[in-house]
């Protein structure tokens, strides 16, 4: 997860984006950067972070739900795992 | 929304839990209380306001997804809307 | 706390500026409003409550560090007091 | 900044503590990982970019406000740039 090979393109292109962030900040530290812009660089990636998490969950809500459940069974599965994901994310 | 008996008075139970943490809160203000304690009291009404969203997201994805679509036009009209949610609100 | 007469007008007017935000969503939730606006209307009160957070710490920021400390032991004192503090809701 | 090499290593641990969990998500989403546990490794990663930042903001109070201002045109100014700080990142 994600499924198609568009979404996971996307995310991991996301997930190497904040690799560069973070190899960016390391060299901003180890040459001695003043702490407003260190704090923006960090910032930047937390939103990034977001962002990425984001991008997952819309993924899989389109993945859960973009075709008819099999079983009303399935159904009721689908609603729950999403209701706990967004329970424990959300925040 | 949300839309039933059940789910309505949950979120207006926490809807009014949080009035009443902006009311102490307001009374401690006015009484000088020290900044630790408010601040502490800010934070749980931010996790008040968080977990509130979180109950209005699982209702609106109990809804929107607990019975089959009437058509594949309202299933991709609904996971469109449900992914535009997550995109606004998931940060 | 916060001290100075301005600040705190400043800290009670967003208070209530929140609990009116919390009326005004009982009010949508009760008279039975869409999901979309409602998460808005929360979003819009998380934002405030964030707000309200950053005052309090900025208040309490000029309040502990804005006049020379009266001793080593008590500049020690607000240092660490205020790291607890970051540390605690910088989240 | 932050300036005491004991406090650089520890910010750039961080640093490369979160470089190294967005390799393992990179390999998890390569090897086509189910949605639930990416988004766990996911909020582990935001949780460590918030450690991260309220370190950075904590080594840089301890810098500022450790020792006395030499003017109080110094200490107005740090003043300022921290409020600003918790301003700009409080959220």
């Amino acid at each position: 997860m994600p499924h198609t090979a568009h979404e996971k393109k996307r995310v991991l292109t996301r997930v190497r984006r904040i690799m560069g962030q973070a190899e960016a900040l390391e060299r901003a530290l180890e040459s001695g950067a003043d702490c407003g812009p260190v704090l923006q660089q960090i910032a930047a990636i937390r939103g990034a972070v977001n962002g990425l998490m984001s991008e997952v969950m819309e993924a899989h809500i389109r993945e859960e739900f973009g075709q008819p459940a099999t079983s009303e069974a399935q159904r009721q599965a689908r609603v729950e795992e999403m209701t706990g994901l967004v329970r424990s994310y959300l925040k």
